[in-house]
């Protein structure tokens, strides 16, 4: 049961069909997890913007700059031409370059690409080594192509999976997390889907409870200063037609998301949120034999409900993240413990905050 | 008495002396509060770095855009040189050019300044247009003078006082708040103290409690779509040693603290944070005959301990503002309620968060 | 005549009607040259996108910062949105103050803004003080009124008018000055107007000539060391539908046509391009009723004929504004002698460049 | 011979010793240069910023987008954190993930990384696919390792070698290109030296003369509109004492130089400059146990003419890529005619601009 279920309402707005950055129609999610040994805690999660080929027909999207103490790849193309051309993909931090070449070979190679020759592959990471023995190098090509061809619609897998497999999130075990929102009607009627890679630290606070001090774990000392290589890498997906500023603006408010769960955005946490607009009409074709694009776009005065429903998105997909993962013990014997839920559910009971 | 006087305690660190920015030594606040007639509610507050010559000896400062729907003056200069040169002032939207030129002729009319002729004023403001008759421009030259000679360091006045004086806070009268934070002598002993002028809106939430969802406000259609002229001005002070760089990534973490507050940096809502360090070492001359400076600064892997400092002390500051400010009426009869006091106290009590 | 009469041709494209910013069809300028005694020497000058409520019905714009000491306002606002709401308004450095409010009282006195609570003024500055007497604030606040409502279309006057009265350029005395390039039909047939204000310092280089050198003032040492208080302002207006993102890069470029007058954008020397499409389509309405946009917008890859037109347009901008400014003798007794043209004729011919 | 030794004098600052990014002293260059049968015509080139474990004692950086369609690996952390951990690597698109990885290897191996499990690798490129089968993807990990270790101070190879050897510029054979300049020693003494990969369009000009139009290419239409993927990347180093700040604004002016060769940026051009500081008294330690770094940085006012030799330096450096740079054949035939020196000396000649 998910925490919702167990009746933690975050924030104001409901939620869609699967809580999930699937409820924004057409979005994709896959894992490749690899556990492997003694020493192998790691994987990879595909994000597909939409079933088909990306590159001939790009999305609008954004990255934000958290704090950027990452190694992130594709950010100055984005940032530049205000489109992705490629799914995105989430792994450990030494394996952004074989995810990168993994998303040249896997574009190149589609139907309809046979002359490109230029491709800016968008990889997020964060670092699991304190389980994985991340200096191997496990993960091999095949298996970001495997993130790529698990990806599927619907419910997403959560916790130690794919590039959730070995992270570490306020000292608990981390991992990938997911939720959305959709606004009323009268607001528009979108949707906004979020799904993390947890693996930072901070000041852990559930729906407002400060868990940490509560359960004495003493956390400024041990998180803080044991965190260092953390970070968070945030996935925003919406169906409202945003163009590529306003998508820099989605982001940005992902990040308060992050706040509210206690997160600091520590020195060595790489915090980034890479935002895209599914909006079939703000597609930028390859093919640039028309000068013009014609697009409806949301104007500014609109955005706001959507900044409430990707903060609240954030926080609830960084809870879900703890709640999935599970005890895991990895490299060099390192054991991680998952979120003492009962105690968490105890906690949040006494502050009235179970709805159900 | 100031909430935590009362028993709320924000995170984890210790606050200075006065809870307030003055606790880092040298800085001082001023206030000019112009309350006349049925609708002039309005005024003018100002930062001092240091008590001196700003101009001839600048402190090393940045300023973070959180949402820039603003009209804050300095930015761009602030960004290429790192430095701010003038006292701070802070005021509402339409009084920031009269603002600006108060500075400049403070600034070129100090012993000294005699051949001074370029000046980079420093101007932060909220719109109070709800309770002030702001297109009347109320404030005269002598106002903003008048809030830079009130300038004293210890006890900060809160509320409704200088530029804080007819500010609206998620729905309740807003105002000036202030805060402080210092870290134990093993993380640099060093201060963080903030000062906020607020009028936005958003999901009220204290200490981690949601008041306005308690209280059946409705917060959502009433705040966030009515709140699109808010906005949030952020000061930040430390005496450690950060250069420009780093004190641009304590500036961004202040939004965390906002956004703890349930404050959704909505379109409308022109969120800055200025940010500036007092240390003496890392003064900019304005006399530059010596080609180098040498300097100790921070190292980014000290800066976490700082960035929690800075979350809790603004989310402390936007409580105490809220706390501080009383009932207001105002421009076109309009009335503001001060947050009910006593029904968020019977709230936290109830949660468990009243630590006395 | 100007230079592209007498035969000095700046790169490939074509000129529009008046080679000026007013080329792109609506834009009006406005001069208030104000010379008064001995010691003033400064003015205003406006650019106005279109004749109309410009706050009712924005234009969307970008401010790049070539080298951001300066005062200018506006920036943080423009760069959140994407739009400009004024009219804007170059002058000398301490009177940014003063235009911005009278830029203010402009927009809420005009039919339509009765309930505008809420302006953000656009000024662009350059510091006049070797020439004027900046300290003793000459501007009044009808000069800045008068520059607005002197504005018109067609012929731009050019040299010692409005904000370029006082200023001084490559050592000589510089201006206002203006130029603009149409691309051919088959690249799309827009218009790119420039319109700078020349504040600063180099190595003077005309169409390829380093004049400085072969007049042997040693530019290096009397140039860039005396300069440091120098700027230049760039607006660049074009008709060719770009969104504020396209507009900023279009920005970027200008500045590589100052570079190819010999600038160096000095530490002191206040780079910025103010850029602006006038595409009636691209018009953001203030009143928010209908939530989405639709646009027709030029594509990323439609870009570089605009690139190209407008570093060759600013190039001749430049140009322009040294040739059209006459000897000045200012404040304190100060002279600052105009370009040596028949000198300058006479290297250009030798060297091949006079295509007449 | 190269220009400068045939009498083309750009600028007015002297040279260094090589004229070559080498005399920055520490500084050293490597290429890996890879032609291969009929199709393969790529390679590496490496820059180092001093000789030793730059992981250990990282070098201030700051990486300037001129335009940022490109995919240059390791932005985002530099610019956070404001320095450079690896070697810089210079490659082809399709290559920046195996050069990346290959940084990693690298660093991770080297004696004192043995706990090393994070690594921003920095890696430039260009798109070379007109003359080598780039989607081959020719280039093998060795040969990454290769250029790292080929790197030597003094001369400087340029021309069809490293990251050169399939590129093209203005429509004639491109390559690797460097310069230097060194200031007097009233102005500090500093040396700047860049290094250029050239791969971009425009209006070709030396030393002021517009080469194409002269030999009636009409550039416009075949070199802008042909040049889409094309691409410039800058490599600026300084024995300067300069902070990330300043290191930022020194990179921004490099583009100035490249517009003084005629290059406008074009929408397809991934035009990068990475900038950094040999002096060894602004390392940043790996081993973060002291707290504070006490540095010797320049102030701001002394910046300017550093700004204009990095200008000089980076217009040098692209013409001597072009000098140098010898006529190719390479994938499916294609032909790329170097630049015809003799007839642009007599151009050169003729204007009076050789100086011998």
């Amino acid at each position: 049961q998910r925490p919702a279920e167990l009746g933690v309402k975050i924030g104001v707005l409901p939620s869609g069909e699967f809580n999930a950055i699937t409820d924004v129609k057409g979005v994709k999610v896959g894992h490749f997890t690899f556990i492997q040994g003694d020493n192998v805690r790691t994987g990879v999660t595909s994000i597909l913007p939409y079933d088909g080929n990306i590159f001939q027909s790009k999305v609008p999207a954004a990255i934000y700059l958290g704090n950027a103490f990452g190694k992130l790849a594709g950010y100055t193309q984005v940032k530049e031409l205000g489109n992705i051309e490629t799914p995105i993909l989430l792994t450990n931090t030494l394996a952004v370059a074989d995810a990168s070449k993994a998303l040249v070979k896997y574009t190149i190679a589609l139907p309809g690409n046979e002359n490109v020759r230029s491709v800016n592959p968008v990889v997020g990471e964060t670092n699991d080594s304190y389980l994985n023995d991340i200096r191997s190098f496990p993960l091999q090509p095949e298996h970001f192509a495997a993130a790529i061809d698990a990806a599927t619609s619907g419910k997403v897998e959560e916790g130690n999976v794919g590039a959730g497999t070995g992270t570490v999130c306020f000292g608990y075990k981390g991992g990938i997390g997911t939720s959305s929102r959709k606004l009323p009607e009268t607001l528009g009627g979108y949707t906004v889907g979020v799904l993390v890679q947890t693996n930072f630290g901070g000041n852990l606070t559930i729906d407002g409870e400060a868990i940490d001090e509560i359960l004495e774990q003493y956390p400024y000392r041990k998180q803080i200063l044991g965190s260092v290589d953390g970070s968070c890498m945030i996935v925003v997906a919406t169906d409202a037609p945003l163009d590529a500023r306003n998508l820099e603006r989605l982001a940005k408010r992902a990040i308060l998301g992050l706040g509210r769960t206690g997160g600091i955005a520590s020195n060595g946490s790489g915090d980034y949120v890479i935002a895209f607009s599914t909006d079939e009409g703000l597609r930028v074709p390859y093919d640039t034999s028309s000068p013009t694009l014609t697009q409806s776009i949301l104007s500014n005065d609109h955005m706001s409900p959507l900044f409430m429903a990707v903060i609240e998105a954030t926080e609830e997909a960084i809870l879900n993240s703890l709640w999935a993962a599970t005890t895991m013990t990895g490299f060099e014997g390192r054991t991680v413990k998952e979120l003492p839920e009962e105690e968490v559910l105890k906690i949040l009971k006494k502050a009235g905050k179970l709805k159900k």
